[in-house]
């Protein structure tokens, strides 16, 4: 069935009300499948209209996912979603279903698969190409254990061209190890896939060939079944007829059509009965079976709650921020070259790749390549940009130290949904940039205030002569005026912001970075009221280098130091500050507001600072709990 | 020639003489190639004699290199050799010749390609994989100026298997861009290669054909000729008669032989009349031209200086201290797994990959899937050891937050090279790892004072149910008995080692972590005397959980906390100490010792700590000063 709304009232679904465990599912007939995933296509339809988040790629797996616990042993077999973006269907069969509707909200499910949530939720995932590497480690645990069991990772084509899936492949191979790869192709990543990859994809598609599999777990060739997808093809295929996974040493299967559930459950069977390495290629469509969805399925890849207010007017996201820079700096600079790992909607290039196609750089799901591509053009005297997440810079660390810092390069790095990201959760959390880039040498490391300063930060990072990082937050700016004409800021300069009630001879001086540099000045103004004391609130601006002319300016007047950051405690801009004062022989007492030392669950990104009580109000307690502690100390 | 001893006197080579810079190579006739070959493989053996340093990979390459820079225009046009080990013939050729001799010394030539050093020195290597990625950056680049150039990545077959170079690959037939790879294929990493990936090449081996060039560009299959090497096929080919580069959309050429000087001319030349991204793929010999090290290619890898004085009888290596705890633990817990991302050799696990090969995975040079493969290894109620150089580590930092740490999985990190590695220089300086490793929550630090608490140290982090990481140095102990019977250390808990003059009051709190505890006590032993004041040496154990308990015990006591570690202040085992110090509200003077933030050039381990102040002198000149300075500000 093609659905054109999304339901607001929960549809009926007789036959998957009947399955609160796989295997209940287990003891239907072939013939029943298809009801159980037309049935389970209307239900996530509504939940995710309920839920707001991810949508296309979880309709896309709903016969795949069906198929999958009809046919394995779950949760003794193991299944492993690569990402987890698309574990709502699974996570509606094992026993989920009516949790679904809580999906992303704080103490609701989580955004993908958690292994403290479900013992089917065998490996917790949200970033991309871990599927194959874990499923291998499991296998070949199991195999030492003498208990083997079948390891299915499912793994979308996007998410084939990060390098971990092939290193994962490679050494599969050399272990003859027993395990199963869903390649899930939908011709996405959340963008359009590119490169060879998908051009090879598309030259298997050309082939007119597809490698099926007899019940007995023989391999033989057939023409390609007569299916189409409107929106296959997006690149034009290879020459090559040779086949990457056969080549690798998998054993291929495929291509099969994804939404023909019983001929999958036939297909698994069969598959079942082989052993090594096997890679079973199935075509699926984002959004299939909602007409909106596979008319267009990057707007589709996520949805918001359909019952959620319209949308105000508000301020830009730090991502639009960061796209209009681009566009800018670009038009007045014909040096600069953008480089996206295929987060080119997220982060704000939609404009950019219109406007300087040949300027622009999706290189795929592929950070650690992103970063050294980057080394490799400013080589060449040119300007490359590098919008990345500060969690998937992650994936590219090694690259950022040995390609781009050790050389001193001139490379620009926009660093989105840094700090709390509220509903992806854990997985996705910015917390730790500050720590892992500022102890490399060489790094310029600046975060806004608001929106117009990063603008200005990002102009000033990229006339910066070396690596250069400006990290801001998920979500929008504070709504102030973003002047169009760019400013280069002096770097390692901060700015005293306010001197609240500084008749006073004892002063707090709260020395804030970033997206807490707002919660800070309403802070330091409650408290300077409250405690009837002088606070000095301070806009750091950098957290490499530190300004430390300021610091030395205000430290004779300060009893007490504040720190505030969205980021871990941790090694975080706060320790940096610790360690000028121990440097400086600055010894007054400090306290290093930030992240505490855990993961912190998803809930709304407001939320999520007031429970780490980095909102103003949280701030403002911990600061006057610091005082009145230091000054009960000086008096005794 | 087939030389059998490294010459001590240098060789005459009249012709390699003649070549100060490419251009002069390029005036020579193609037959005199093969001489300049010969001459340069002689001067090779004699310089990396003198030098100590990376062996069997520079002979491998010595008519690569000649047929490169006789067929290119170095330096406009680009070289980039990957991992760099390679790369002596290359500085020869360049105007390095006569400074070859002085490798890896203190001011002496880099031991990798280096930009600051030459010219021709394209892109810094050091860490494998990254040279197709820079060098699709400055096709991209040259495009894009309408200035382009060649660019040729050269390539080892075992540094093919790392994903940044799948994703390059990739990204360059996105673009179509004019990127030539030579395959550099010797059939082995550092140990030998594994994997599908090897056994790909060796199914391309096995196929008895090889796909020519004609010299207008034309591509076409001729029988694959007849030249033999003792040490290829390490693995079993695969079935599959595809080609993985043609698969992915690259153009492919090859088999040829790599030391066949002529014929590569012929083929680079014939290359240069095509676009797009084209891979060539050259069989060469590691130790080529030597007789020890083509019959023992691992051994020769590296060498030690002809003249070296003959080993004495000294300290267990802390990797042999790793590999024997690996071995032990082994055999008394049959759960036990271990990894090594293609380092058997280095990381000292020889004897275990021989007593348990089932429980031994080399995964290749594929530090992200290394992380992983344990963390599902870790699901499955196994223990995996995962065994890493710090430098390394770094590109698996994602998979180290986002797969174990996150999950908290049982996986044990042996982290060596930790800290200076003195002669491989910045690239492989192990200098961030207590920075990157601390700020994510549930891991927990170890760094042994000597190699006995080292193996005390991995039974711990082994015991303990979480991620845990034992970071230790490179080189030797201290030569201390090292106790059978393993003991658990209590996590978070370090020790108080001394305390000079302790009838004083004033006193100075040493807080020294890992490889600087010894050098700590004795700048302490020499500062009591010499400053005349309580001197306690603290051996901390932990980076995290950092023993909180101990520094309250002597804070009151103490009137300056010094740390001490190996590693960079910024973000450092200090800066730990630093953020409790402002937690509990201790308000004293610090000083936080370690290494400066800069990358620090190759010298020897105990140079270049002299040079950062890091041993037992420059420890206690730092405090002297410290102390002087504090006492002076409390006087007045």
């Amino acid at each position: 069935m093609l659905y054109k709304e999304i339901p607001s009232q929960r549809p009926v679904t007789p036959l998957l009300d009947t399955i609160n465990h796989p295997q209940q599912l287990r003891l239907l007939e072939r013939s029943q499948l298809e009801q159980v995933a037309d049935e389970l296509r209307q239900f996530i339809l509504y939940a995710a209209g309920q839920s707001g988040g991810h949508f296309g790629a979880n309709l896309g797996v709903i016969e795949l996912t069906v198929a999958l616990h009809y046919c394995f042993d779950t949760p003794r077999d193991r299944l492993i979603w690569d990402v987890g973006h698309q574990a709502y269907p699974h996570k509606a069969l094992t026993g989920r279903r009516e949790q679904l509707v809580t999906i992303r909200a704080k103490d609701g499910l989580a955004a993908f698969p958690a292994r403290e949530e479900s013992e089917f939720d065998t490996f917790g995932v949200g970033h991309s190409s871990t599927a194959i590497s874990a499923g291998l480690g499991m296998s070949l645990a199991r195999r030492f254990k003498q208990d083997p069991c079948h390891v299915v990772a499912i793994v979308g084509d996007g998410a084939m061209t990060a390098g971990m899936a092939f290193e994962a492949m490679n050494d599969a191979v050399a272990h003859h190890a027993d395990l199963m790869v869903v390649l899930n192709d939908n011709d996405m990543s959340i963008s359009c896939s590119t490169g060879g990859f998908a051009k090879h994809l598309a030259a298997i598609w050309e082939s007119g060939q597809s490698v099926n599999i007899s019940e007995n777990g023989e391999a033989y060739i057939q023409p390609h079944p007569e299916w189409a997808y409107n929106s296959r093809l997006h690149c034009a295929a290879t020459d090559a007829a040779d086949n990457l996974f056969k080549a690798i040493g998998f054993d291929y299967f495929g291509p099969f059509d994804g939404h023909d559930v019983e001929q999958l459950t036939h297909v698994f069977e069969a598959l079942k009965k082989r052993t090594g390495p096997r890679l079973v290629h199935v075509y699926t469509k984002k959004g299939k079976g909602f007409a909106p969805a596979e008319a267009d399925q990057i707007k589709y890849h996520a949805i918001s709650k359909v019952n959620a207010p319209a949308a105000v007017a508000t301020a830009p996201k730090y991502s639009d921020v960061f796209g209009q820079w681009l566009c800018d700096e670009a038009a007045q600079d014909d040096r600069l070259l953008a480089i996206t790992p295929a987060m080119c909607e997220g982060s704000g290039m939609v404009q950019f790749a219109k406007q300087f196609p040949e300027r622009f750089f999706d290189v795929a799901i592929a950070e650690q390549h992103a970063v050294t591509l980057a080394a490799g053009m400013a080589c060449e005297g040119v300007k490359p940009v590098v919008a990345i997440y500060s969690t998937f810079l992650q994936r590219g660390y090694d690259q950022l130290i040995h390609d781009v810092a050790l050389q001193n390069l001139d490379v620009t790095f926009g660093i989105d949904r840094a700090g709390l990201v509220g509903e992806d959760g854990p997985t996705h959390a910015g917390a730790y940039d500050y720590a892992f880039m500022r102890t490399v040498p060489n790094m310029v490391i600046m975060a806004p205030k608001d929106e117009n300063e990063c603008r200005q930060m990002l102009h000033t990072a990229y006339l910066y002569k070396g690596p250069a990082a400006v990290r801001y937050p998920r979500g929008n700016g504070l709504g102030v005026e973003i002047q169009q004409e760019m400013t280069e800021l002096e770097i390692g300069r901060g700015e005293i912001l306010a001197n609240f009630n500084d008749q006073q001879d004892d002063t707090i001086s709260i020395l804030a970075f970033g997206s807490r540099v707002q919660a800070a000045l309403e802070a330091g103004q409650a408290l300077a009221t409250k405690l009837d004391v002088a606070v000095r609130v301070i806009n750091m601006r950098f957290v490499k280098p530190l300004d430390t002319q300021l610091i030395d300016q205000i430290a004779a007047s300060t009893q007490l130091f504040v720190t505030v950051e969205e980021h871990a405690v941790m090694a975080g801009a706060g320790s940096a500050v610790n360690e000028y004062l121990a440097q400086a022989g600055v010894v007054k007492p400090v306290l290093n507001l930030g992240l505490a030392d855990e993961f912190m669950h998803q809930a709304t990104h407001a939320q999520m600072l007031h429970q780490a009580g980095l909102d103003a109000e949280g701030i403002s307690a911990s600061v006057t709990q610091s005082w009145l502690k230091h000054k009960q100390t000086v008096v005794c």
